[in-house]
């Protein structure tokens, strides 16, 4: 009997070093030996007396650990034959090989311009800890238990304030939905929306389109031209739902919303009950004069403001803000409130604390600035070395659109890949089922790169665009 | 349209006395009115403005609540129709004392017994405070810009680390993906699954089965009895891919998976290819010995474990993990980065900090402590002024199950909260896929109320239940 054991001890080696101390040591050895086969189904284990004894340590580390295995179903134990491995066929071997996820880190570039995240290495560490140290620390203890799907009313409270200081949106906080980035506030109003057609601008976001259409929702490009999306032919559209716009600054092309282009969405809205989904990524960047007001100022009740703390501040904090028509309220909530979609309360009081602080209305002061310096750097270097490259979208965001001579975009992001620089050109962002466009340029992300690289990627940059000779 | 919210209002009495402040009051009175049929399937609900000004509360606190109600399944939500009564069986009738409206006179209860919440006044402020100090304060700068699906390496690194040694878990960090709540990887998987059925516990929570159904799945119950889930009887249901248990405290009734069972659900799995969805959402909380492994342990193949820090810290910090067989990996990813489904990074890193640094296993073993003794309380005060009343459950967790006459559980219910005690029935939680069930007891959450008003809460607790005599 005690035969098996001899066997046992001698065949497994079992290894009691490791952490958590010897019951947890003893635990792994077992689920390892049953787990590699070497403890076959059906096979007898020693008391746990002997096998105490033989290791020396304390039967009841032994024993314990058997009752763990038990309960687990490793083990199995009856009274009058013992304690054995369990009955049940073994896992199957797992490949050793370690996998490689499509998170695209193939090659780091050592400059990168391409558009869509702001300087990060600017984020305010310190001011952001402070205000979380004031928000946690004041914080009712119900802020910490389930919360409802609109989000902290302390930061809707604030926000509802701010929306109206500094970018003329009538909000008032019951119809503010916090979001957990601007991806999850279009999914939640293609939702909601239900059927029919989103306008959308023709160039723009290929993830965007892909949210709506996996709403259910079909999507119809709207021509961009250097006034803007032309929202007057809305009008001449079927079936069409609500129309997404960038108008402080249209992405990727940079041109603000003609205000008769801002007129006519709200007329067509107005006429055919649809929505404008106002997109104000960049809003809060405006370097020639006072931000253009938010079109949710026009009509509160058929414009839907989105706006988001993910280039102000950082992405990484996944926060985000709707202000929704009255109408539109209850159907996203209702959806949001589904569970899947709740964003952390410890963020949101947080951020509610660093607005109300005035330490945002500082960042965004000192962002400005320095976003303003680098994109006059870069008009200054191109009118310097690249005067015959034509820029446009400048008066604000975080990107420029330099043009190219036709046909050449594509062969210059290769050349400049080769030499160690990311760029992003238009074409990438033009919807496919818009008519083909024939425009080349470069859209360049001034606002990418930390400040101590910002001259290095400059140079590359002028490198990598074409000669004079060849751009007239 | 608002004329049936006159009849709604005049006919419908709403009370809106009751634990857990107006929202709570709101969406017990809702439900209510629903079950008791008083709201019939279809009734259209005013705008969650006109109710808010009837009753004179935020409108907030009215859409949260309709909101919450459409997750659960008990409203439904189409832009353009209004929210309206869902179109469903109603749960079974309920005993006379149900639609016994309280007159209107119930003073506003103080204690909360319901479960669901851990104790949130609990949370280690100071002790968060640190280490997201520590986490900001080292972070990279790119860990500010846009992350992976997967969730920030550093936490996923830990928590492999930490779930094998705290939950016998096989895990790596290539394995683990991080989300914003155990519904939101309920979700994913659902939809990674795609098509067929999933069995759930006969007695579970009903957002999670609506989780399931609107992934586009079917769910089939599977009875539970003292010795929790019968997983025996996967093999004869049909069209089955997953199977979704509570192993080591089932839930509600609060008893551990059988060995037996366990092994019959991992055999089940490897038989059929299928998948055993573990929630294993207060595994750390074991009372009388050390916490039973996971089911994952057994086989990391067929095994979906699901973590979260929504009851060992805090349901703020939407933060929960899954450990995924090799082969959900690629699907649940590609469902998940679609961006909807983003968490902010800083908590994650936070987290990560709070793990490594040992304050977390400092702060469960506080909490343990704390939990025990108020169930050691609860057992004793059960033993000396109700010996009557069988407690069942208690082994681990944060609550427990108390046995009621036959026929009793709504009255007593109703009862309680006349004397300012909220109460949930364990029929609350009863799936009505499954067949009649007769069992009357109150699944009471220890873990809820805060320290200091945890003796009164008892007191009140004790006071509710049915006296010996009437309790043979």
């Amino acid at each position: 009997m005690e035969n098996s054991w001899a066997t046992f001890g001698r065949d497994l080696h079992l290894d009691l070093t490791g952490p958590g101390g010897l019951r947890a040591a003893l635990l792994r050895a077992l689920r390892d030996a049953v787990r590699s086969g070497r403890l076959a189904p059906g096979t007898r284990l020693p008391s746990s007396r002997s096998l105490a004894a033989d290791l020396g340590i304390a039967r009841n580390t032994v024993a314990d650990a058997y009752a763990e295995l038990v309960a687990e179903g490793w083990l199995s134990a009856r009274q009058g034959s013992g304690t054995r491995v369990a009955q049940r066929a073994l896992p199957r071997a797992t490949p050793a090989a370690r996998r490689t996820h499509p998170a695209g880190h193939a090659e780091r570039p050592r400059f990168d311009l391409t558009p869509g995240t702001p300087d990060v290495s600017a984020f305010p560490r310190t001011a952001w800890l402070a205000a979380a140290r004031r928000a946690l620390t004041t914080a009712p203890s119900e802020a910490f238990g389930y919360g409802g799907p609109s989000g902290r009313p302390e930061l809707r409270t604030v926000l509802a304030d701010y929306l109206a200081r500094a970018r003329g949106v009538r909000a008032d906080p019951d119809r503010i939905v916090i979001c957990a980035g601007f991806m999850q506030g279009l999914a939640l109003l293609s939702r909601a929306l239900g059927t029919g057609r989103l306008a959308v601008e023709s160039y723009g976001l290929d993830f965007h389109r892909a949210v709506i259409t996996r709403a259910g929702l079909g999507t119809v490009p709207l021509p961009v031209d250097e006034r803007g999306a032309r929202t007057g032919e809305l009008a001449t559209l079927d079936d069409v739902r609500a129309a997404l716009l960038t108008p402080a600054h249209q992405f990727p092309t940079g041109v603000p919303l003609h205000p008769e282009r801002r007129a006519a969405a709200v007329n067509w809205a107005r006429a055919t009950g649809g929505f404008i989904l106002e997109d104000d990524y960049d809003g809060e960047f405006r370097y020639d004069r006072q931000p253009v007001g938010a079109l949710q100022g026009l009509d509160a009740d058929h414009v839907v403001y989105l706006g988001t703390a993910s280039k102000s501040l950082a992405p990484a904090l996944r926060l985000s803000w709707m202000v929704l028509p009255d109408r539109l309220v209850d159907p996203v909530l209702a959806l949001k409130g589904t569970g899947e979609w709740q964003s952390g309360a410890l963020d949101q009081l947080t951020l509610a604390e660093f607005l109300s602080s005035g330490a945002y209305d500082r960042h965004l002061r000192g962002m400005r600035l320095r976003y303003r310096r680098r994109r006059d750097q870069l008009v200054a270097a191109l009118a310097d070395r690249a005067p015959h490259v034509h820029v446009s979208g400048i008066a604000a965001g975080l990107h420029a659109v330099l043009e190219l001579p036709s046909g050449t975009e594509q062969s210059i992001i290769q050349a400049a890949r080769w030499q160690g620089l990311a760029l992003e050109g238009l074409s990438r962002f033009h919807d496919p089922l818009a008519p083909l466009a024939s425009r080349d340029a470069l859209v360049v992300s001034y606002g990418t790169p930390p400040d101590h690289s910002f001259a290095s990627a400059l140079d590359a940059l002028l490198r990598a665009l074409p000669p004079g000779e060849a751009g007239r």
